[in-house]
């Protein structure tokens, strides 16, 4: 059967890997950083923008557009690329991050969660057949199994019984997979435990998935373990499939994660720290609240050749910071994008060139030289 | 003495003129809306956004910008057009409305305003020169005379009082005026009495101000007063000099004073709107908040060009409003300016073809078929 997707590793350097993926809706070129759009905005920033700071894929979200608009009216609409107006490739994560981590009293069995919305409070089970189906509602290209995300932090038999239950949904969704326009993506679990990310891989594994997700990490583990996990995944993982690590959005996080083998990933964090008038730069991270901003005319990163640090000066931004403008929180929105964004390009770029290790050295050292003049 | 500024009425049909008003930043076609930007940003709109919905002038607040961030860090930044990244021409006014809108405690003398800043409470002065002088290191391409707004609700003594000292210090602005490269408009005031009104216009054209602004409507008193006061200043204000009415946004009043001679006007109006979900429509004002939206796969206006209506259905639009989502206010910003700029090309399109009365009375009559289905 032919298929509308196809993942092919271009180059490599060392484990870091150069890549591309061809969706229904478009390419995309790996390692990439996924922008997130909950509630199929990305906050603060259009479409029209997203393509201009040069997202070529975005994520929306399963649970929250369950509850708000309802599946159905994006379906109306043809699916979430009509309705939020990002002809680009879309990826649907399932919902179950949300399932387990918003709910105050949820009820877990082997076949779904039973669980209260945080819209209204109301009552909702979720199960792998549901979510599946919700997500082929919304029509994204790339879609998620419901999946029981266990921290590192939980005890071994916790995250074992996690594990258990992952493989189980994912293997409900594997078969209940209807469209075959959207690629359904695994997601291992089984916290910093090598035994239990053995056996995680290994089950999802013998389930044959066209892509895989790295799940449970970033939630509270200590940044070795979670390097570490993600090294053996490196080693388990199949090279001919794409793999996503769900949630890193700081530089050197991303740094790290490429070196292992990782393509795709995603954070609400560029988007939040803007809201708190906090910026990414090539020299760290800058909080443009600070009063030595007040008359720095200088543009927030020199290194940048996205509009905002092509047309503003600091002392700008941080007057809108300060009086709570719009247009600031919109400014570094875009900027923090474009930054994560121009980093993997640049990453990719190294791959190619077989200088990834100097290239992400040469990055973390600049970056670590964090400006305080 | 050579000018960087000129304006031509190119045309006119009944009162109604169509003009081109040239700056040292660019042209003006009028009659024109001019979105407002307070804090030197238009709420929620980039510069960039700004170009596309067709502004062609920008109008930025002597009062907000001299307690923040200071006209002095506008000037080291080369003027207001650097500084908020609008490469087009700039209004600025005078400060004079938010000193007596403003302000809680006032004294008010011959030469000035003693009043408490928004920002902190700390006592200051405002003089006609010193706004002069915080306008002239703003850099705008227009410039206000420091005035005293008498709205026509107060008594007749009071709006004396008020057309007496506007007329000297209009002339303390005059004489005082150091840049050649700004355009200084004379503000008429008088309530809406007849003979307190010619007596304002009278005293200004003595001082042969190269172009004249009425002020103090739009602040309470009845529409039909509104409109007779402006019939009146039409047929006092000099022909070649262009007529700047301050402060309306409401589409079918913008139509009322174009008929009547006005050339440019300003108002928060639209980006106002959008952030409490109104959108402005041929068909009259919808709130996207409303229920009846909540499955309109239509476009919020089938006659609109922009983006926002060329991308979203109605649904979207109020799934983002309803979920505060950033955007939401974004789009209806850019869509509200939108509407008046088009609502102003149009008008000026049908002076030229001599049908503007034709064309005011069809889109009055559309708009007030507002929809309700």
């Amino acid at each position: 059967m032919t298929t509308p997707f196809a993942f092919t590793a271009e180059a490599a350097c060392g484990r870091a890997r150069a890549g591309r993926l061809r969706t229904p809706h478009g390419e995309v070129e790996t390692p990439c950083f996924m922008p997130v759009g909950t509630k199929a905005t990305v906050k603060g920033v259009s479409p029209e923008r997203l393509a201009a700071v040069g997202a070529s894929v975005v994520l929306a979200n399963t649970y929250h557009l369950y509850f708000r608009p309802g599946a159905g009216l994006v379906q109306a609409h043809g699916g979430l690329h009509r309705f939020m107006g990002w002809p680009g490739p879309i990826l649907t994560d399932s919902g179950g991050f949300q399932v387990f981590s918003l709910a105050d009293t949820r009820v877990v069995d082997d076949d779904g969660v039973e669980f209260a919305s945080v819209y209204d409070g109301s009552r909702h089970v979720f199960t792998p057949e549901l979510a599946l189906r919700i997500q082929e509602d919304l029509g994204a290209d790339i879609v998620m199994c419901f999946d029981e995300c266990a921290p590192g932090t939980l005890s071994l038999a916790e995250i074992e019984a996690a594990v258990a239950r992952t493989t189980r949904w994912a293997r409900v969704c594997r078969e209940s997979q209807m469209r075959r326009d959207q690629l359904l993506v695994g997601i291992v679990q089984g916290g910093v435990d090598e035994k239990l990310r053995r056996r995680s891989a290994g089950d999802l594994l013998a389930l044959d998935f066209p892509a895989y997700a790295i799940g449970g990490l970033s939630v509270g583990e200590r940044g070795a373990e979670m390097l570490d996990t993600v090294t053996l995944l490196d080693g388990l993982l199949p090279e001919d499939r794409f793999r996503y690590f769900m949630g890193i959005g700081d530089p050197l996080g991303i740094l790290d994660v490429i070196a292992r083998g990782v393509d795709l990933f995603d954070c609400v964090l560029p988007t939040r720290l803007a809201r708190t008038g906090s910026a990414f730069t090539s020299r760290g991270r800058l909080n443009l609240r600070n009063a030595r901003f007040a008359e720095d005319l200088r543009p927030l990163d020199a290194d940048c050749d996205g509009l905002c640090c092509r047309t503003f000066t600091r002392a700008y931004l941080r007057h809108l910071v300060n009086q709570k403008e719009i247009l600031g929180m919109l400014l570094l929105s875009e900027h923090n994008l474009r930054f994560l964004i121009r980093l993997c390009a640049a990453a990719r770029r190294a791959i190619v060139n077989d200088r990834y290790g100097e290239f992400a050295a040469e990055a973390r050292e600049k970056y670590l030289q964090t400006e305080t003049g």
